[in-house]
């Protein structure tokens, strides 16, 4: 008898056809975007594998319910803030993410924000568009040069390194902070040097955040820390809404105490807080890091090949700490 | 007795204090941008120097006007295509640009353009600040990832490179076409391979136009190249606005033959077609390519010292055909 999936989110089925074929896989039914947390706990104990979104909350409650017959969760996701690690590795449940396809169209989104920041491109492309809400000229609508500027990475994992990689293509000088100093190869291939966070908070001209969302990372950018910025620095968040205290940035580019930010992931969720929306020192993303057609392919098949492999044997992206 | 230099546009100072030290420099007054030709043409007897924006037209009329004590035609800008370069050299004035400072900026901005449409940044940016005008999911706003995809790059000299070393950290592949095959080492290190401009305009994903405006590069890009184009691509453009067909591309963009453009060029000069505002899959900016504050130093320093070299001795950026 097939093992029985279930997926908790419409996809589209093109990354999912091999998975198709080996199990039995449940989805939404048509025209519904997701199954509600209700509709999961219900189901869930005929299922030996359930497939959640990123912001699908997995429980301790929810485990356990699908007891004893749960023996997967395979996470459509980098990050897995979104599922109880601890519980799942006391009930002997295997958690699996995707970190692979993930990548590289983030550290380019990063990279996009900082430029679109930089340069000003979304701001000049909206006033482009109203009658007389752009002035033309050699000294208008100038923004900053990125080229021989400094990118501080907060996070020098997989993401960071594919960050620093395109800034130092782009003649930047890359200096990090991490958990870890990375490998003495890692740095010498980037040209990047690793800093204290206070260091790299002052010596910026671009500071990226690429940790992952933890206790202990939440509102690590906040007042304080914007405080030891330089006025002309720039803000970049694509790792998660929480890390940087949305308020407490909204009023510092409000009153220009650094010069921009890109975000394309909010403190609450979808609601981009009032004030950012009114400010043209920010270009906000609706957390497009990993959203393109080629990405949910990729990561269709990822999310399927842990899966499959977990049954079959083969490679699985096995999550073993929070 | 020193020299007379007279600056059309009204600049920053501060990349010009070396020159005003030694030489008399002439700006328009405080609150005007910018002399007129007549202005100009009353004045110029009396300088050695004309310092010339990109966007000011430099004719033989103005030229011999200026004779017998013109020496030098100095021209803010990388391109000379204002300046009437045979005639320029047949009465013995020398003219020099400044391509220095520009290269790196403009390649930013033109992979900020890239990512700008591939990922939809702008257009994201727009709808969210507009209630309910942009939803959120897992399968809304999807763009296209770069990464594994080909840019074509039409005209390999700087800037093209400068973009191909972008273009390559951002693990794409590059091809390119130019009048000249480009030295074995430059492919070599862009990983950078030859085509035919038809080829080009097939097999790539990301089209970027980097040629000099000339009458051989008017409307390059028309509606029969657009044609060759995948129905996916991306069509960028920071070189100079007639090299294409804007209408065409803007009713190709409304029929969505091709996928996007990003354009900080245009036709008709500051006179941005009103097809193209009404469009969203297009990104404009205001001729940005080296609107930086860096760069408008950088460029006043630079084109400071051509005219401080070319009496002193030194290395000048001499302009020899056009």
């Amino acid at each position: 008898m097939k093992k029985r999936v279930l997926v908790t989110y419409q996809m589209f089925k093109e990354g999912y056809k091999l998975l198709m074929e080996k199990f039995e896989v449940t989805f939404p039914p048509e025209g519904r975007e997701t199954f509600t947390y209700d509709e999961v706990y219900e189901m869930l104990p005929q299922y030996d594998v359930l497939q959640s979104m990123f912001n699908f909350p997995v429980d301790r409650k929810l485990m356990e319910r699908g007891l004893p017959r749960l023996e997967l969760v395979s996470n459509y996701a980098v990050g897995f803030d979104n599922i109880d690690i601890p519980s799942a590795l006391e009930l002997g449940i295997t958690v699996t993410n995707t970190p692979g396809p993930v990548t590289e169209p983030t550290a380019e989104l990063a990279f996009g924000l900082m430029i679109a920041v930089a340069r000003r491109i979304a701001d000049v492309d909206h006033r482009l568009r109203v009658p007389g809400a752009l002035k033309w000229g050699l000294l208008e609508n100038l923004g900053y040069s990125m080229c021989g500027k400094t990118l501080g990475i907060i996070g020098m994992g997989r993401i960071g390194q594919a960050l620093a990689r395109r800034a130092k293509a782009n003649c930047m000088n890359v200096i990090y902070h991490n958990r870890n100093r990375v490998d003495p190869e890692i740095e010498q291939e980037y040209g990047a040097r690793y800093v204290s966070f206070e260091e790299l908070l002052k010596d910026a001209d671009f500071v990226s955040v690429n940790v992952p969302y933890s206790k202990a990372t939440y509102h690590m950018i906040s007042t304080g820390q914007i405080a030891l910025m330089k006025p002309t620095a720039i803000l970049i968040n694509t790792a998660r809404g929480p890390i940087v205290d949305e308020l407490a940035l909204a009023q510092a580019l409000k009153e220009h105490r650094i010069y921009g930010a890109g975000l394309d992931v909010f403190e609450f969720g979808d609601m981009v807080s009032q004030e950012l929306l009114e400010l043209d020192n920010v270009v906000l993303t609706p957390h497009l890091g990993t959203q393109t057609f080629d990405v949910r392919n990729e990561m269709a098949a990822f999310v399927s090949r842990n899966i499959i492999n977990f049954y079959e044997g083969g490679p699985v992206s096995r999550v073993t700490r929070q």
